[in-house]
């Protein structure tokens, strides 16, 4: 296995692939952002699957070894649909998240934030209660905190008002959070100020984790070349390039357009 | 002229239709809302203007007379090409906003607030100073109105705050500010709390006058049959249906699923 696609709404999986790219720096990814159309978490279950086989499409014939859902709305609606179109492993976000989350929760009682396709699916709830069964589970849609993110407001008064109008209420109800959106792991510390002492799951780390363990890690001293990344999206418009370069932590380099 | 084709990214141009709609009673009007795309304002001209011609497209073969551009960022970017496409009146609703603000404004001191892709384009400020060259025009991008006012947090502190940071620069320096986004009328006295004493501009309002000078008021007397309203959705998740009848005041009945 030598190539592996990763696939977002836009440039939140960014995330994904920087987990990825520290586990295994010789493969070579192709990262695929349906700019274009972002979101999809405020749409139909409908067009979200048309949209992501599409995606699916152009980066299978591209000949990748492994496909990455690293949107979590993609996965909520399409996971069960593409991993039947291609004879290549297709990994979600998802599963990884629920089953970390099902490791770490003490007293079962979880909350999964989101945005408003991937709560109305449901995936995190049904996945995390088919390991436990007994989980209490809520699900919170949260569609303001993307265009928070992509406003770079993380720190801000702004997200704090915004935090506890959807989180207040959970403060002493659950013990864990699922970061179920790849946008979310930046708000981090300032969802740490409004649940103290709530363990946050990252499904981006979480799902690298999997992939390492699909993969196998090159033993020690066998590291080859640096693998290349190549980045497609379908809208390159400054303002997305600038945000996945911050989601990167560096320049994200040149980007090839595509149509869709 | 009978038939109106008005077009949106997505549910903000309900506010133009229902105002035309309210002068325009007997006309018929189609709606075509591209939802599986939206938003148009964080993405590039070629984008933009690549699924406006598809829109236009599709609302010109269904026979219309006029053809109304009821977003803000399709009219900054594609307004030219989509006059020169068709050999019917096309309106945008830059002009008509530009045009109100000029004869509104005293001091010639103006704020414009749009998409990030409105700002960009500059075709407000290009526009108010073709009337009024002098004019001094501010532009601010402001990316988390459309999510805000979706997610129904008008009157809010989280709506006050927000408009705390974006606007709060103007307080004394202008005396007119144009709403260049459709959803940003329902946050009208929100504004007003920031921004007391400034006269505000609604674009939405202004092109339902310029059409209604077009097209002529039936005389009174000689009203006949009302018209009808057909509205289209690319994505037609109950999501939109609920914020479209939250602007249109009323429910929005049947809503027409088509692919573009």
């Amino acid at each position: 296995m030598k190539t592996i696609g990763i696939f977002d709404s836009g440039v939140g999986g960014i995330t994904v692939l920087k987990a990825i790219r520290r586990a295994l720096p010789t493969f070579d990814i192709l990262y695929l952002g349906d700019t274009a159309r972002v979101p999809y978490g405020t749409k139909s279950r409908e067009t979200v699957l048309r949209y992501s086989l599409q995606v699916g499409d152009f980066l299978y014939r591209k000949g990748i070894d492994l496909l990455v859902i690293a949107c979590n709305t993609a996965t909520a609606y399409g996971l069960h649909e593409i991993r039947a179109r291609y004879d290549i492993p297709v990994i979600g976000v998802i599963e990884p998240g629920a089953q970390a989350t099902v490791a770490l929760s003490r007293s079962g009682r979880i909350a999964v934030i989101g945005t408003s396709a991937t709560v109305q699916s449901g995936q995190y709830r049904s996945t995390i209660q088919h390991y436990l069964p007994d989980a209490d589970v809520r699900e919170i849609a949260c569609p303001m905190l993307v265009p928070l993110v992509e406003e770079n407001w993380c720190g801000t008064d702004v997200a704090h008002l915004i935090l506890q109008r959807y989180l207040g209420q959970l403060r002493g109800q659950v013990d864990t959070l699922v970061l179920g959106c790849t946008h979310y792991p930046m708000l981090k510390e300032d969802i740490a100020r409004v649940l103290p002492g709530v363990t946050q799951v990252d499904s981006a780390e979480e799902t690298a984790r999997t992939i390492v363990g699909l993969t196998g890690v090159p033993a020690p001293g066998t590291l080859g070349t640096l693998g290349t990344t190549t980045y497609y999206m379908t809208d390159t418009s400054q303002r997305f390039a600038e945000i996945a370069s911050s989601f990167l932590g560096e320049s994200v380099g040149s980007i090839e357009h595509i149509d869709l």
